[in-house]
């Protein structure tokens, strides 16, 4: 079952028949969820319309949420681009922003609620998760990567803490304090996240 | 039926038999939470043993998730103290300790994932979490206040951006990205966010 958990880009999906049919599926469960929503979503709904037999969708996916948070997966690595804005705290904010924005469409909102909602109760959807964030912060990373060889922030600086800590932010005002999350917060956190950056290097040894 | 949704400690809570009453029903609601877990928590069995109406527990707390909600929040309240070690990393790393200990226990990551999965569909829990959060991160905002009266940040330090970081990331492994909460990962968030706070002054200029 693990080969049908994959967290690299649409783009490098491979060819064959499979794959082709694995594609249909998650573009139908999506089209299907950005017209039922999340709640009305039906997986007979989903095999007619992509053309494959329903116990198909079972035995690659597991369940609903398997099926909705795979194609979630390759549709948000999709959709949030890496900005570029030629400093640390301006791509930190752009790309807050930029998940602030996708946390709101419905289908976003619903399968981020459903991960949290399951936990190690259902692993098939934990592993996929992890991966998932893993790989977004692979790709994230990268305005660091950037920042330090401007000479921004320190060349030990982790790439990855300082993503996680702007998505964490604004994961925990969308699903548990429910606080704004309006330009001027998002700007707080990118400026403060930024300080840290710049700073951490020395505060660290 | 606001006045059933309250942040304040249990200790600040008035007399009056309408007070010992929410009392008794909210510490049984614990109790029957960690003998027979959240999926087995039965109201007819907290209205018995708390020696109340069921229909007073629907009418004062709309629900199974409202109650045990409410219950959490003054016990969450009172359980995590606010650690003082002399530094602000110290303090972050100690604070940051006790919230993955307090999530780990079944009840509270029980009560977690409930709010995370309802959003603003249950504006109940949704009020009650947001006040919930309110008058923890007021308290825990101390840690920043003396870091500022020390002169270890600058004294225009946000104390609730500083621990809501902190928080945030706990939370965001623990519901989202699965990722290990170990002593390292601890250390080096709040290394990192102390950090943000001692630069954040200059940075935000």
């Amino acid at each position: 079952m693990t080969q049908d958990i994959r967290t690299e880009p649409a783009a490098r999906r491979p060819g064959g028949r499979s794959a082709r049919v694995r594609g249909a599926v998650l573009d139908t469960t999506l089209r299907e969820l950005a017209e039922v929503g999340y709640a009305a979503l039906s997986l007979e709904a989903i095999a007619q319309r992509a053309g494959v037999n329903k116990t198909t969708l079972y035995r690659r996916w597991g369940s609903r949420e398997g099926l909705v948070l795979n194609a979630m997966l390759e549709r948000g690595q999709r959709e949030v681009p890496i900005p570029d804005t030629g400093s640390l705290r301006g791509d930190l904010a752009a790309y807050a922003t930029e998940i602030v924005v996708a946390s709101r469409t419905p289908v976003v909102e619903a399968t981020i609620r459903t991960v949290a909602s399951v936990g190690d109760r259902e692993p098939r959807i934990a592993d996929a998760s992890r991966g998932f964030w893993r790989t977004r912060f692979e790709f994230a990373g990268e305005v660091v990567r950037r920042a330090i060889a401007r000479g921004e922030v320190p060349p030990d600086t982790d790439p990855n803490l300082v993503v996680e800590t702007v998505v964490a932010s604004v994961y925990f005002r969308l699903l548990l304090s429910g606080d704004e999350l309006d330009d001027g917060y998002v700007d707080r956190l990118a400026a403060f996240v930024a300080a840290g950056a710049s700073a951490a290097g020395g505060a660290q040894r």
